[in-house]
């Protein structure tokens, strides 16, 4: 059996075995632990879930400087975003007890038996229920935020879900000293024994994902990544939901009069956002409209000085470094394509890569610069005016992201952008840079394909709703319903025969 | 071209052609109008579609002899039934109306700029939208209430979604007239051209699910037909969702204390439920447990009296009528089954089948009792402890309902039994017959695989929200956020910094 390594991006050398691959028949084994836990972990009701979710955040932050030390080894993503990172890791995990505690979550309904026009409607009661076990794929480019922890993991905790993790090939032992503090923290907490599972290893995933007990899957990567999984899926005699983030381009458009008002402040905070972390956010802003003319001009000297002073950043393993190389080659030599800058060749070892910036115009976009490759990597197209823009806009695929950047009170052409770009994203942002996502209960990560599959996404409190469903008692005799469904109870809030109540 | 004919199920014979299939070209026509009437449809808003789905439902009323008349000409359903269903799908119509006077369904939620631990958080602010044209496919067994109108048709509209439906091959003369009084009246009630599509042959759907504008398809029918359309899907560049409700078949739990105290009452009501319109229910209860010994054999001679009495319906078509006898006569044979009693056998034309009742033993279910048969079959497997019962019940399919008939005020044994059941059904029937699904706020019709594909499902309000998709504004002025996430709207229920509040 071959063993998952651990791998330096600084140097690119193995530093050490962490596990062998997980055979077909450990699968089988955390599968079938996990579908055993599975009563026992809604057994716990949502305030012994609210209280795992706060061990498992609080477990997490007593360990935080082994996590963050190990994760800089495995990733080069630097101490600090990797203690931001975990800092978001917690504060979501306490944000989903508050979901559990305050249980709108559940969309607990009631219709009494009564006349209709349609005649007499019997008694019906209906709340969302846990789907059962949920098969997590880390992310590479966030061990702590989308991996073992993150946003499925904690979702489906709070659902009442039990999770194995496929463990990310670029963080094996992160992802391994991570498991042991939350299945340690989550066993304190009183949690069954096969309520969190890891696996190693790419025919373990695919094992995961065929496996009966799975009852969703949670996926953060690469498009192709996921039509593998979901091929997996199709294939199930029981195909099950698949939840996939795959990509997404993030385009930016700034406005003449955001141009002449800072045109140079733009450039230089676009070059920051689109380098940051290594540009290996699926937020990464990868195509910039930029006015043509002097107030355009000066944004793009901006980014071409910023660019050219950036150091090359360690990207996160081998194959981002090479597919990086490879994409920003064939875009460098699109039709109509013309490198403006990049930064410094590296000369030290590790997966490294110079950031760079790409030209294009509007009016001519070539197909490659809409597609999104993870790395340093922006284009920049030139608009002559709004008919130029909206035919480039038009031509994009779906992102988690669209952004405006406008002038001083301006309103007119951003609604006339946004009315372009709303339909090709999932978030609408002004005067801000689209790296950087917040947790909270109006966040929203997601899109059409191929930014994401599905309408509800890992991120914020409605990720949750991912890994229930609903259930109708029908003339259910008081003592067969959940509590939260029983005249009496007044703890969340209700719909009342048709009518919203709040908690009293 | 060929063309798509009505035919007399009563008789088997064709009464006219109804139209020729559509084409490719037509098809692609349809999609462009229907992407292009979104934005309208949309702009009308909350209170404009509200009118236009009671304008809709005031349509149908006015034309509800002619409606009924032609769809009991075209499925032999019989005009009590018939009527009752276009009663149901007005209902279901202004119920969405009162949806979108509610509002709760657009999910509104702002968190206002502020500290976190996590650092500053920008102002957010989310909302659902519509995702665009749907397609919806006609059922065979439900012309008013799950084809042309119906639960998909009005929760698009509802959404903002403009619909494209397929009409099913059973019943085309209904839905060309149905189409023809809902277009009129859409058009009537300000709805943009291109709201609202007919097409006609199985071509016809293939490329209507292929189009790029269509983006969600709602299906009632097959497995068989669900898996080919779910595999269009996954083969277009953009895989859109796909909401299918596909094969249930309804397990029936009789516990020893029922069948003591009113066996006979039971049996016959049984019989009533899975004949119910010819057994074409997706309801229809397919599989009854019953206990061994004389309690049980009561009930059982009840049905098998019952059975023997009943007259041979007219099915829906001459596919249905066909698999009727053969899935019948396999099951008839199958290992352990034996042939209770069957109703007389039709002697006039058409697509009629005998009612049938087949008995088995739960301790030794064969897998073929397990599947959907369309048609007035029952299978009862007699049970001799809750081992034998439970063993049968884990080796279930999931169906979208379970029901449990007990004894007065028994609920231990129904507690256990529901345990068995719930992971395998959407709904928990108790002491009443799974045919008959009320629309309401709290119903749910849905299931785990095979019975739907989803969470949401097209019954009940949440029926919406598969044709919505949340977009979140970040820093957005407020001159470019919808009005229902302008700080000074208090018309609908929203989340403010995470907290429900009710409309003031």
């Amino acid at each position: 059996m071959a063993a998952v390594v651990s791998i330096d991006p600084r140097t690119g050398h193995t530093v050490e075995a962490v596990a062998p691959e997980t055979t077909t028949e450990q699968v089988h084994h955390l599968c079938a632990a996990a579908l055993a836990a599975a009563p026992g972990l809604e057994a716990l009701g949502r305030a012994g879930r609210a209280t795992l979710l706060r061990t498992l955040a609080d477990a997490l932050e007593a360990r935080r400087d082994d996590i963050v030390a190990l994760a800089d080894r495995e990733t080069a993503l630097g101490p600090a975003r990797l203690g931001g990172e975990l800092t978001r890791t917690c504060y979501q995990l306490r944000l989903f007890a508050e979901v559990l505690d305050e249980g709108s979550y559940l969309e607990a309904t009631i219709d009494h038996a009564g006349d209709t026009p349609m005649g007499p409607r019997p008694d019906l009661r209906r709340m969302l229920l846990p789907i059962g076990p949920v098969a997590v794929f880390g992310a590479s480019n966030f061990p702590l935020a989308f991996s073992v922890p993150g946003g499925d993991t904690a979702s489906a905790l709070a659902a009442g879900c039990p999770v194995i993790v496929k463990a990310h090939g670029s963080h094996p032992a992160t992802s391994r000293l991570v498991f042991d503090i939350l299945a340690t923290a989550a066993d304190k907490a009183g949690a069954p024994a096969g309520t969190l599972g890891l696996v190693h290893g790419v025919q373990a995933g695919a094992d995961l994902v065929a496996h009966p007990a799975i009852r969703a899957v949670g996926f953060t990567g690469s498009l192709t990544g996921g039509r593998a999984l979901q091929q997996i899926i199709e294939q199930r005699p029981d195909p099950v939901p698949f939840f996939g983030e795959l990509s997404s381009l993030n385009p930016v458009v700034v406005t003449p009069q955001a141009a002449a008002e800072r045109g140079p402040a733009i450039g230089a905070e676009l070059v920051g956002s689109f380098t940051l972390g290594g540009g290996q956010f699926c937020t990464k802003p990868g195509l910039v409209f930029v006015p043509a003319g002097p107030d355009g001009d000066a944004l793009v000297d901006a980014m071409t000085e910023a660019v050219r002073d950036s150091a090359a950043p360690v990207l996160l393993n081998q194959g981002i470094a090479a597919a990086y190389g490879r994409i920003t080659t064939d875009l460098a030599h699109a039709p109509g394509v013309q490198v403006l800058a990049h930064g410094p060749q590296p000369e030290a070892d590790g997966f490294r890569a110079a950031p760079l910036l790409l030209a294009t115009t509007a009016a001519d976009l070539p197909p490659q610069v809409t597609e999104e490759c993870f790395g340093p990597v922006a284009v920049v197209a030139r608009y002559t005016d709004t008919a130029d823009l909206f035919t480039a806009l038009h031509a994009l695929p779906s992102s988690l992201t669209a952004t405006v950047l406008r002038g001083h009170r301006e309103t007119s052409l951003p609604q006339t952008i946004t009315d372009q770009l709303r339909p090709r994203a999932g978030r609408l942002i002004y005067d801000a840079y689209p790296t950087g996502v917040a947790v909270s209960w109006a966040q929203h990560h997601g899109g059409p394909w191929p930014s994401t599959n599905s309408q509800h996404t890992s991120v914020g409190t409605t990720a949750i709703r991912r890994f229930l469903r609903p259930v109708t008692w029908q003339s259910a005799p008081t003592d067969l319903l959940p509590p939260e469904l029983t005249d009496d109870y007044r703890g969340i809030p209700r719909r009342i025969d048709g009518t919203l109540e709040l908690p009293r």
